[in-house]
């Protein structure tokens, strides 16, 4: 590397010419005269990598800068920062380690990579003095990593609830919108390119899951990895549920979900967090209630900013690319000033991180949305209510109507906060009773009150 | 000022402990732990000013920390950065400039300053090398400053629409929701603390203005003063439009609005901006037309992002706060590794920020809502939609409904997009036909399509 007084530009390679990748090298061209007035310096793409070299991407790019050779591109001395958009666990994780190892800064937007193996990686940053930069992996190009950061530094995070997959996102609004059945919109989303041929990452949670192991990791200064958050997706979410919860004035997001439980009214850096995926019913007036399609919000409380919402496409080829581009820049500030690490990789000193216990399933306090199908006949609606009380579980609303089906109905039960242990307890005695048919449809509920 | 090694903490000096200065105070105690873990060293309050060091305001000081002279503050060999929280032009513009001849760093809240007097700063700073931390000038707690400086750094920003005066919000809101008169509610508002004793910078948009013109400056590399900017407050919303727009499916909104207008659909550097403030009819289905109350709202659109929007409570001591302690944050970190200076105090380099034109309001293209008190009889509508027509106005829509008052009635029209001007000039002739009485009201319109 050239020294700080000669530098004309800043020098990136990039691994993985797929649609992102694709539109980092457009945006970096298309936007290049912006960038160097910003940086006060160019960014050039120098080198890419990819299996296929062959393939027109309608980009022009250098002679010569296009290789299959990754090692290659890793241990060009010339190259600053190495961007690696691959996806997946390995190589990525490898390309990753051995950029590290050749002093090169590393942007990426793995999720995946992150939320499983990120310690991993956050240590041969700190290691090599380098710095990482993700802000892809998270909401698309919404600038919510830089926002846990830096941009509310000053805050204990208290909780934070995030739409952060698109698919699942749209998927459950043309439900709603639509009224129709899971299926069927889910195969009209991947004729449309909105969710992909394998879409099981998407709509059993995972990909939520993952993003939010990064935003726990950062916002609470803790280790958090994707097995240990709890996840469930939105393939059971049917018709019926989103018109009942319409009419209780609630729609189904599926949302990730961390809380910070209090000690006494007070956070307590080493107390207990919560940190889960899964549907849930939120007031309709909430203003992530109001999020469409395949836009992604994160909901995020401070204890001095108070509530704060970022919202913005969570992915696709330009958004992401605004996202990786913008790390590009930060880091190619730090190394103009010889400032590399200055924010630490994952937001907290590496000695000021500690692991904090992840309240399991069972103890978790939330409202709950049960719906039974129920013999329509005196006497079950008050043995439902007795189990559910015996059970330490009070119900704060009823509503039974809709069609008969072989004399049964669908019965409707919201009730107050109550502990997931007591209600998983109560429902696998209901679920045995001869008068119900099928299993018991939970669906956990955020609002306001006991 | 000690070495970088030697740094057990980096120290403050505070210049105003009002309501938000006090916050600051609070907030810097209170999370010192958070601070710590996060910069990787302490973060000191050890010197405020203010002119009355005697009032108790339920925080404990280090003994012989209050002062009221901001020269020995200002001139504090021991103090790094320098937080001014008086508000006003003066004294604040001066003591930021001391603070910068002593090569202090310096964070201010201050909009109005920076809206005025924003290029003189800028220049001292940089001419000092120190920084200058302003998150809070806009959007109170929202990291906005530092979404468009870094977080969208990759981005050409195509436009701007803000909700960033909270007293004007919270009383168009009210307005809305209980059709009560703007007097009446400004007058409970006061009462609630939610609006000032002289209310005047926030309901006459100048408050939105002085915000706008720093959003504009960094988000278009360009010199903007607040003196610049078209503004027109919310005195004369009336209930009656809020009605109207209600039933034509809109929300009014106390908009700050910002837009690059692209040359042959490129957007040009050297091309022209728009930059105004006034109250504007919005579809309701808009994410922006939900932001109610106090709260502050900013939607950015960017090249390579799309649609972003960014949300939380743009007032308050301590969300005021939040923002104030991330930027001591940020500069605490540059002052560790020595990278003053890292990111450009308004966002470009220097020598690239140039004057673009700003589009004078006769020359803006918008939809425009019109209300005429106009005598109830044959001929009327035809005479000013034919006036409309002269000037080069197509009508969308007519609406003409609601109590006749001695003869005149409400006609409310809609136009597809026209000029400033040929409004303006079609309304003076309007208003001077003996079939109207007073004068026509004019809401501009933000809606999709020609």
């Amino acid at each position: 590397m050239t020294s700080r007084q000669q530098r004309s530009a800043i020098k990136v390679g990039l691994i993985g010419l797929g649609t992102i990748g694709t539109g980092v090298a457009k945006l970096i061209q298309a936007n290049k005269d912006l960038i160097r007035r910003r940086l006060g310096c160019g960014l050039e793409l120098t080198k890419i990598a990819d299996k296929d070299i062959k393939r027109d991407r309608g980009i022009s790019l250098p002679e010569g800068a296009l290789t299959n050779k990754v090692q290659d591109l890793v241990a060009d001395p010339e190259i600053d920062i190495v961007v690696e958009l691959i996806g997946g666990y390995e190589p990525a994780k490898k390309f990753i380690l051995d950029a590290f190892a050749h002093r090169k800064h590393v942007v990426t937007a793995n999720k995946a990579l992150l939320a499983v193996h990120g310690e991993e990686i956050f240590e041969a940053a700190e290691k090599a003095g380098c710095d990482l930069g993700f802000e892809g992996s998270v909401g698309g190009g919404i600038p919510i990593i830089r926002a846990v950061k830096e941009g509310l530094a000053a805050n204990n995070i208290l909780s934070i609830y995030g739409i952060i997959n698109g698919t699942s996102n749209y998927i459950l609004t043309q439900m709603t919108d639509e009224r129709r059945p899971f299926e069927e919109v889910l195969a009209e989303a991947q004729e449309k390119g909105y969710a992909e041929a394998d879409p099981s990452f998407d709509i059993q949670g995972i990909d939520s899951a993952h993003k939010l192991a990064i935003l726990v990791t950062l916002a609470f200064g803790t280790p958090v990895t994707f097995k240990e958050i709890y996840t469930e997706g939105i393939t059971q979410i049917t018709p019926l549920d989103i018109e009942y919860a319409r009419e209780l004035g609630y729609r189904i997001k599926l949302l990730a979900i961390a809380k910070w439980n209090k000690k006494n009214g007070q956070p307590d850096a080493h107390g207990e967090i919560e940190a889960r995926v899964h549907p849930t019913m939120i007031p309709e007036d909430y203003l992530i209630a109001t999020v469409r399609g395949v836009f992604n919000a994160i909901y995020l409380m401070g204890d001095a900013v108070g509530e704060t919402l970022f919202y913005g496409k969570g992915a696709g080829a330009m958004p992401t690319a605004s996202a990786v581009v913008s790390d590009l820049i930060e880091i190619a500030r730090n190394i103009l000033k010889s400032s590399s690490g200055r924010v630490p990789v994952a937001a907290f000193q590496k000695k000021d991180r500690w692991p904090i216990r992840l309240r399991p399933m069972d103890e978790i306090r939330s409202h709950y949305y049960l719906r039974f199908i129920a013999e329509d006949r005196p006497g079950v609606l008050s043995n439902i209510s007795g189990i559910l009380g015996n059970n330490n579980i009070s119900i704060s609303q009823v509503l039974q109507k809709g069609r008969k089906q072989g004399g049964h109905v669908p019965v409707v039960m919201m009730t107050h906060q109550a502990v997931e242990r007591d209600v998983r307890s109560a429902l696998s005695e209901i679920d045995r009773m001869p008068y119900v048919s099928g299993k018991t449809v939970l669906i956990r509920v955020e609002a306001e009150g006991e």
